[in-house]
């Protein structure tokens, strides 16, 4: 597996002229974010990726996650990886300060975990459960499991897990069956939850599950669900370890991919005693109280997504420019005058085509998550209500667009690197089909991505009759006159595609507007395409920016210009290659679901 | 893993509606192909593939082709169910029955062969490789060569296998730096072969190498390579078996999926004395002789995905039909007045859509493949020269399309399907994981789908100035009149969008040829977006064929309506979610290829 560098100079291009981070540090509690703490920051993070994480990758992936005497050990090296992870502070970056947490913005701490990600992201979702964890309690847990629990789990001394789902309680959570039993001033819990990602491990030496369950009084459905805090081993009131709680792992799945990553089906009560917890939040409200992590999660997934791409990215890249194969479709100066020299496989058209769509859709998918999570810090941080509520309205609308396109474009960008790499693609030592098979969970989880497409068909664009919609498209009209402004045939093409990508994004969302209110099957039905169409469209408006940004950049003489150049064309390469293919879409939404619940079931 | 069912009923109607199976029949030397010997013949494939090799497809991919003592030894039960395929007489349904073949169509062939890929594609792929070393002794052995090596190959007694590619020749064969040193009425053999799949097995007694190497006399590049035939056992003048021969698998690859399948490094002349074996057709001549059995090498491929999408199509319509999760967005009336009752997935328009796309992807690209392959009968077997020709252009034609846009289909109906399973899909035990796994080298091996669209766009499109695809074109046009003559909203709809479609493929065939003879790196820049739209619009206008030869079948008391129906409905499908899409593939054509050569390497 070839060997990964953070991309530093496009991290900070993105966080700078995209994300505003100095808009950012401008925000009450965000001082810190400077520019010269940016970079530090950005420099260690890469650092410790690319020389500690990323090389137990591929050996992670080999050896994997294994159960071994009702204890979950993780594969070699991590345990120390994570050791100096901890140890250097990096778990505590975007936490509350109240708890130990650094306090530094959200996009900041995106970039850094794009990192971790694209380095090994079965390294990468230990700390990303943890962090929902600890939004969880921060936001829900009353002042002694704070005191008892947060400390540890922001400075990364302990972890949380999500334990939600059970067989039948999957993506409707409504089914839970686990149950909890009042216990003086705690309760006792039964039951068992699938699929928990480090459920069990070897890596701190306790860990606390956010664990949803039904109270005895509960009612029925959505309405009855509580959520509680089980730690591993019980925690005494000065803070010390007590004994072994009645939770434990029964056994890991094997997966496709994230063998490195102990998914677990965890038992809570199998000894009989139960599993010793305590409410978090008010009771039956368990459900309401994890939507104050879901947004966080879902960018977090959709950034797991832009990593793996950037990782595959730069794999199949290094590849190509190495792999020496096949004569030059127009024999270059280097190559003699009858093209009879075979070349680097990068000079074909064909694979390069498939290295600049890695790279336009990687840097697209970057540039809207890291968007759309410093929108999240605005709407955290600003001083003024109203700015705060229209950048609320901005990521709750952009969330499920960043989840499941950014997670699509993981995938996708990580099977061109399988193809990239020809028949070497489909050998396990070469690495880039570890690439493919982590990715293919990332739009699965944390909300499949059928249902983030329902989420922005309902929710987020039925619910209002498309106003937050409607007000990005104006956004978007409005950079119109910035590009007519600027010279250059790339600007001009990139201006043509951005007016008619917002032309069928406006039709669409028109004509979704009104199927969300009045015909669901047909919203339902054309959710999918939608979602596509948006993000095609979002993300090329966000390039556009990109190119503008670019396009300044070339006229001040200081500027980094090779780096402006490709910024420059690769916008213009996203723009007439992948947001060009909206105009394919508004059939699909507006006809093409006419016959998606046609055929009876028999006939499926 | 769930089941699988031959889908006898589809396959029939593909043949006999889009592939002509009774013009096929009337043919010279395929009298035999009955639609009473097609049924049965279909009906005991159907029950092979089921009961025999379906079972075997997980336990394959569990335990894997392992090397044990020099010799490879396939997963259990490969042995028995081959020794079965073999008995029965599967393998020599198309070849020519002067060796034992029983020269039935190769358009039935295919939907045999569908089925063992279906089933088993790990087992699969030892008979296609078999087929390709038959095709080419059949058409360049010398009579010695056939009397010796035919019947027991195309009886299946022994297998042949393709010794093409090597470390730094595999695109490009005209990198192939193996030797051949004449001895006698032999040749010495000297050097390695990669990716060779079923280079060894205990599957049958003898194997029969077609190796690529070079004559000690021969020019540098493509015109110096010679094709020869090295058995592994050497095989005395009575036909019985010599002794060993010095070829043998030096190690097995680790691969990302067909786990049951060997995929060897094989080593010729490894012992010091050279691999005997024998001159194939005529000297520097070889890579020549391999377009022979081309075509028909990738057509097959593009079956495999076929095979692959429907295994996971199968798989995934049955687990949503089972799998309980969710309330409706509309209730039913089965639901209860509230909706509040859980529903199997299926009824939810999001898995829906998956499903209705699987489905007519699939059989999109089943009518394309099966298409195209009965036009290789035509071609074979027509008394009119003029017939023959314009048949064998269809097929050139469209065999890059076949190959590409099948095995693409394969790996995204299989990606659909793990979606479908939602967490379970990510999960191996599933089996919906092995499918994506399986599916993904197709696109790679037997010229990547970069070379597929680069042999569309320069040696298809144009060279003939256009001429084959705008026949095609022509008969998409026709087809209009047809479609507008009979009633209904569904074949309005079809009318709408191949028009449109025919529309586009014309304004890029003419931007391609102009392109292809005066811009090469701008026709190899869009070849991919090309592919793509030629693609959906030519299984557009297939799946256009097969709407109006359903709502003949709706006039018909005698015909199967649920069928007709679903066929319609899905065609209709196909046309407002498919091939709708070919409008959003114009500028990626037309412009996109702009910038794919823009940005210097070291920016990549």
């Amino acid at each position: 597996m070839a060997p990964y560098t953070a991309p530093i100079r496009e991290m900070r291009f993105v966080l700078e002229r995209l994300a505003g981070l100095s808009e950012l540090a401008a925000l009450p509690g965000y001082e810190e974010a400077t520019p010269d703490l940016v970079e530090a920051v950005l420099e260690e993070a890469g650092k410790l990726a690319a020389e500690m994480l990323a090389p137990l990758n591929q050996s992670g992936d080999r050896e994997g996650a294994r159960l071994e005497g009702g204890a979950v050990r993780t594969p070699a090296g991590f345990k120390e990886a994570y050791d100096y992870y901890r140890d250097n502070g990096w778990n505590a970056l975007p936490f509350d300060p109240a708890y130990g947490g650094q306090g530094l913005p959200w996009a900041l701490a995106f970039a850094i975990q794009e990192m971790w990600h694209a380095a090994n992201m079965s390294f990468g979702v230990c700390p990303l459960l943890n962090q929902s964890a600890v939004e969880l309690l921060q936001a829900h847990g009353n002042e002694e499991q704070k005191r008892l629990y947060l400390p540890k789990m922001i400075a990364g001394e302990w972890t949380g897990t999500m334990n939600l789902t059970e067989p039948q309680a999957g993506s409707d959570l409504s089914l839970v069956r686990s149950r909890a039993e009042p216990d003086g001033d705690g309760f006792r819990l039964f039951g068992q939850k699938v699929y928990i990602t480090y459920g069990d491990h070897d890596l701190a030496e306790n860990i606390v599950h956010m664990v949803l369950a039904r109270l005895p009084d509960a009612p029925a459905g959505t309405r009855g669900i509580s959520l509680f805090a089980v730690p591993k081993f019980l925690v005494n009131p000065d803070g010390s370890l007590g004994p072994r709680n009645d939770v434990r792992c029964l056994s890991l799945e094997h997966k496709l991919g994230m063998h490195g990553s102990p998914t677990a089906l965890m038992g809570f009560g199998e000894d009989g005693e139960g599993a010793w917890g305590t409410l978090v939040g008010e009771p039956h409200r368990g459900l309401v109280h994890m939507f104050t992590m879901m947004n966080n999660a879902r960018l977090t997934v959709g950034l797991q997504g832009v990593a793996l791409a950037e990782r595959a990215r730069q794999q199949a890249s290094a590849y190509a420019k190495d792999r020496v194969q096949g004569k030059p479709l127009v024999p270059g100066r280097d190559e003699g005058a009858g093209g009879d020299r075979s070349v680097p496989i990068v000079r074909h058209p064909g694979i390069r085509r498939l290295l600049m769509t890695m790279r336009a859709e990687t840097e697209a998918a970057r540039a809207l998550a890291y968007y759309t999570v410093s929108r999240s810090d605005v709407a955290r941080r600003h001083p003024d209500a109203g700015e705060r509520a229209r950048a609320r309205a901005r990521v709750d609308l952009l969330t499920p667009v960043v989840k499941a396109w950014c997670t699509e474009t993981g995938c996708s960008v990580s099977s061109l690197g399988v193809q990239v790499h020809g028949g070497m693609g489909y050998i396990e030592e070469t690495g880039a089909a570890q690439h493919y098979r982590d990715a293919r969970v990332t739009p699965i989880y944390e909300g499949s991505n059928e249902i983030q497409a329902l989420d922005l068909a309902f929710r987020k664009v039925g619910r209002d009759k498309g106003e937050a919609a409607r007000t990005l498209i104006a956004e978007m009209r409005t950079l119109d006159d910035d590009l007519a402004a600027l010279p250059g045939d790339d600007l001009a093409a990139i201006r043509r595609r951005l007016a008619a990508g917002a032309t069928a994004l406006e039709q669409a969302t028109g004509w979704m507007v009104e199927a969300a209110n009045g015909d669901p099957l047909a919203a339902g039905g054309a959710a999918a395409p939608y979602l596509q169409l948006f993000a095609l469209v979002t993300g090329g408006f966000l390039m556009a920016k990109a190119a503008i940004a670019a396009m300044e950049d070339l006229r001040d003489p200081a500027a980094d210009h090779p780096f402006a150049e490709a910024k420059l064309l690769t916008a213009r390469f996203f723009a007439e290659n992948a947001m060009a293919r909206a105009d394919g879409l508004l059939i699909p939404i507006t006809d093409g679901h006419r016959t998606v619940m046609a055929l009876p079931e028999d006939q499926l």
